[in-house]
């Protein structure tokens, strides 16, 4: 039998109960196709800063290298926000996508019909919409050098952060990017402010090369100004959109709130060889923490991405998306994604419902 | 009499046409109100480029500084898209606004009552929206040093450039804000990253710090990815934002496009002293220019800024922006707003509309 070993990180907030329920999803679709998936939690995040004092312990990053995948609930509070740079849990998970290496991050971003009224976009213009953000994760201004506090000519203090990317940075997300459009709708939107950045030339230069390899694929251009401007006007015109870190961060979290669901988004990240990193998009929502109020679903979500991608064990993915589908075709909801007419349950009987159908 | 000079600049594709409504406008609102406006015009942008080789001609530059205020059309368009960066219309543009210190650009985004069918979003969303994003223009990754090509460790090219912000940059731009938000609602976010870029944690201290001396504005802080979703969750949440100037141009993008009627909306560009900048959100939209089918009332608009925030005009500024709400309430329509049982107008009739009721 196929065995995998899993790195649990749950962190604050809500990510622990969201975690304990993908488990027990991922266990049983495991077994269901006879995969055996064996189970570590480690410490991560404001709660390793509590316990250890750093917001990624060795411990941890060296289980999770270990590991074949790592699933990751949420990190992050009011506690820990005034914490000096390094010692907030934001940078610990910034040293653990370095420390994996995963260097590109997979954001889908799609309207479910059962779920096309929570987005504030008209019907209209959000039934249908199905976006990858494909985002660099380990490069950019997120990790550039120098950085820093510094005193310029007039003796006043300065903030500084470099954005910096190499050609071989660009290809290799870009090749993911290209791939992925391949297995989706043919179209990659590369977007960039070339306009204006030599960063952003660079990566217009390099993606414009790499398309002659991918002749099926649709490539196109758009400054991330625009990019911002045409989610919101009409989002079914993208496919897979490629772009730099930061430019992805605020990106996705658009593309994320345009489908109304934040609480059914999950997310992949991974790198050429190593253990992928697999979590939810959402963050730690301390002011309901220990409620049993979470929503499950984009953890559940990311546990099947991180069959996909992580193992491709692709019916066992597959098993799990066809079961939260079919627990939103019951009409169990939780608070976020509640309407009238559905059937409110909290973060534990979501999770039974959805073992019910996998 | 009051008397001033104005540097029109009409740019490229609708540039020129909105630009001569615009000038119409402002001269009868200001010959009501007992103003002399009187008017040159200079080349800039692509135009400028095919005349005299470079965006922004000395000429142009010197006349601009030398007048009270600059009203500008567009520029750009696919012509001059590939070329190098120091021959683009962009790079004119980024010259003009250092070259004017104009370092508070101002944009509003209102959803207008007769036009919040426009926005894609659901009407109880977009309803009532009425938000001013003060981005600060000539620092930030636009401007910093180092930045360019290089070449890595591993011999690899790289692009580079620098996010750099001192306090007394922070500082001015802040001040601008706290002053703009108290003759508005008196509520101020400002946006950064300061969870992973320690320019942004700078600006957040020193914006933390002026609070004090504007007890009588809320202040609060969001992360950039958590504002790009805001605006589309809730975007009546906000009344003033300040950020940075990549920030700013993303965001400031992005609430424009959820008023669902980019044409209608102005800006305008200000220092310390010398003239100030106004000028349109839109582009230079080539595919429709010198067809008279440009929507002129965002450099309409953008005049009646520059009557208020360049000459503190504010009765000639206002006449104008209640002949551009009378207009629309008489039911024309340009074909960007265009909606059935209005009237279909072109850029001159428009003009001519707004004319009669100045
Ligand atoms: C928590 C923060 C450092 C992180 C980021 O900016 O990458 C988050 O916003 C995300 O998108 O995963
Ligand atoms: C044309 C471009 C350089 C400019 C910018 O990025 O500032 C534009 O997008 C804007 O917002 O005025």
């Amino acid at each position: 039998a196929r065995s995998y070993n899993i790195t649990l990180l749950p962190g604050d907030g809500i990510g622990p109960e969201v975690v304990a329920v993908a488990r027990d999803v991922l266990s049983l679709a495991g077994s269901l196709e006879g995969v055996e998936l064996r189970f570590q939690e480690k410490l991560m995040g404001g709660s390793a800063l509590d316990a250890t004092g750093v917001p990624l312990p060795d411990e941890t990053l060296a289980a999770a290298r270990d590991s074949d995948a790592v699933l990751l609930g949420a990190i992050g509070g009011y506690k820990w926000d005034n914490n000096e740079k390094h010692l907030k849990p934001e940078t610990g998970l910034l040293q653990l996508r370095a420390g994996l290496r995963v260097f590109a991050n997979l954001r889908p971003a799609s309207v479910l019909p059962q779920l096309v009224d929570a987005s504030t976009l008209k019907k209209e213009v959000a039934e249908g919409v199905d976006i990858m953000v494909v985002r660099e994760l380990t490069g950019g201004i997120y990790f550039g050098k120098p950085r820093g506090f510094g005193t310029n000519d007039n003796g006043e203090e300065t903030g500084f952060n470099t954005e910096v990317y190499s050609a071989s940075e660009i290809d290799r997300i870009a090749r993911v990017a290209f791939e992925v459009a391949r297995k989706r709708r043919g179209k990659l939107c590369s977007v960039d402010k070339a306009n204006v950045l030599e960063a952003s030339m660079l990566w217009r230069r390099r993606v414009t090369a790499l398309a002659s390899e991918f002749p099926d694929i649709e490539l196109s251009h758009m400054y991330v100004d625009n990019a911002a401007m045409q989610l919101v006007r009409n989002p079914k015109q993208f496919d897979t959109i490629v772009t730099n870190n930061i430019f992805g961060d605020i990106l996705s979290d658009e593309a994320s709130m345009i489908t109304g669901s934040i609480g059914m988004l999950p997310s992949a990240s991974v790198g050429e060889s190593g253990p992928g990193l697999f979590e939810p998009i959402h963050g730690s929502a301390p002011d309901i923490a220990g409620q049993d109020k979470a929503n499950p679903l984009a953890t559940i979500l990311s546990a099947a991405m991180l069959l996909r991608y992580g193992f491709g064990e692709e019916n066992a993915a597959k098993r799990i998306e066809a079961a939260v589908t079919e627990t939103l075709d019951q009409g169990f909801r939780t608070g976020d994604i509640y309407s009238p007419g559905t059937t409110l349950v909290g973060c534990k009987r979501m999770g039974e419902e959805v073992l019910k159908t996998v």
